[in-house]
């Protein structure tokens, strides 16, 4: 990415939940020559309340806030903070296509407070893609030991079947193949294509989907990526875990996201593939219940930024 | 179980399959004492196959079998197999229910061959529960870090909603409970039930079915067990493997066999909860891929053995 900037926006998220404290304590961590590439998107009165309970300086950096979250009691969201986390991503999202970012880095939203505050999105990638005109994105968990990506997301169970076809699969296929060769440096990326139903719907007893809609999905090449499936979901994750993939496309949220909170915990990283930009978050949520009392890990939160300046670098 | 029988019946599965193998290795590793309690339902010719292979001695049990599966050529089933593996299964089921055993250790079937061998069942467990007269039967696996029920199992995933009702989850957790209590000697079991949907439904953005079929299921006191839920899916079982639960309940066959094949691997036993009579298995399948190499892990057949004898003495 030469010509272009090398900036990074940082949205604060929900003001009452752990966002304050995790994006201080990752600034915090943050080496110079990269805190100094990092636009804030928050209100500054939580950051520095945060600051003062997790006895840090905040850091230097612009802070773009509307000072409706200046208010925000943390573990007690309302409609105030519900219109500010809204407002943060909106002006981020927004300086993105601008060009002033080449990644955005999103703490956790509240989907029923983002709602209230005027939100009409199920989760931060459907904002993403909407705003910035991509057709076709994908969430892609990057753990220290997982690689999965999410075929369909924030779907009822029985609501699966209805968004899941060869080209939706297919494409996903091919936004992990770019990925796994631009940002990870991999020449023959090994991919693997969990199936749908038990036992990969073993021979129709358990259901068609795998042989009617995953299967035409792999009969292409996809460029240098050997693609394999469509995998049985029991054997498939643990042999991920075992080295004999590099990632694996899951058809729904938890047959993905089950094995990435069991193995990665919370030192995952979701990555939006797809987007005109680099988008990173971490794989947690709000997590009401210890906002505030300077106990939320900032891991998930360190890495999701890391990884958004070495994708940058390497792309 | 005092003044009944304490034998155990071990049926061979597909003889084409790892089951001779896995039998073999598991009674030559089985203390005398127990040795002398065990019945094989399976043919000789591919046990005394087996044992060559593999070094052993056949150990000198009871081995009553048909002869249809004696020209077994393993990975190679066929018809015969699949007559074979039926006739095991149904020899020692009927000696059950003439009081011969109190519990059988069952070695894989295949769906597809025993099917053509006659089977009408989707598995063992459907069987069992008709066979032995009982109405509610629940799947649960057993493994050195895991312990989780299914809800659901051997249906298509767009079917598991016409299958989840608020009387199964309910008796699901009734059935773990009384095996907690009476088969793991635990006083007050904490027993977690999952949600079926992405964040167990997030009040109702993604699915009802957890507020409308699962929450009721929890209302209720279970005796001296201790009920959570629905739980967030991607959350459960990492709070399982932390120690939160004793036990889990999982919707479908997936939720939970993710799980268990990720942590436990093949040391975890699949035990039949609601029969009249304990029933064991190992949790893997026929692996025809590697039969008659002699490379076939025994050790879930050999837990599976082990714990059904540990429940016979618990009971």
């Amino acid at each position: 990415m030469k010509g272009v900037t090398r900036s990074i926006g940082i949205t604060l998220g929900d003001p009452a939940g752990i966002g304050p404290e995790i994006v201080v304590a990752t600034l915090a961590a943050a080496p110079p020559a990269r805190l100094a590439r990092c636009t804030v998107y928050g209100d500054r009165v939580p950051l520095e309340a945060a600051a003062h309970r997790l006895g840090l300086a905040l850091p230097d950096v612009p802070i773009l806030g509307s000072g409706e979250g200046d208010r925000a009691v943390p573990g007690k969201p309302d409609e105030g903070c519900g219109v500010a986390q809204v407002g943060y991503l909106r002006a981020a999202v927004e300086a993105a296509k601008r060009g002033e970012h080449a990644a955005l880095v999103t703490a956790p939203i509240s989907k029923t407070w983002a709602r209230r505050g005027g939100f009409q999105y199920l989760g931060h990638t459907e904002m993403l893609a909407d705003r910035l005109g991509a057709s076709d994105v994908a969430m892609f968990f990057v753990g220290p030991k997982l690689k999965i990506a999410l075929a369909t997301v924030h779907r009822p169970l029985v609501e699966v079947v209805l968004e899941l076809t060869t080209d939706r699969v297919r494409r996903v296929i091919e936004l992990v193949a770019e990925s796994l060769i631009g940002d990870f440096r991999l020449s023959a990326p090994r991919i693997g294509v969990v199936g749908l139903n038990p036992h990969a719907g073993e021979d129709g007893l358990l259901g068609d989907e795998d042989a009617d809609i995953i299967a035409p999905a792999l009969e292409e090449r996809c460029g240098s990526a050997v693609l394999s499936g469509p995998l049985v979901p029991d054997a498939a994750f643990r042999d991920l875990l075992h080295g004999r993939y590099d990632a694996l496309v899951a058809m729904y949220h938890d047959q993905g996201l089950i094995p990435v909170k069991l193995i990665d915990f919370d030192e995952s990283v979701n990555v939006t593939l797809g987007l005109p930009i680099i988008r990173t978050s971490p794989d947690h949520g709000t997590a009401y219940d210890i906002a505030g009392k300077g106990i939320a890990r900032p891991i998930s939160m360190q890495r999701a930024l890391a990884l958004a300046f070495d994708m940058l670098d390497a792309r």
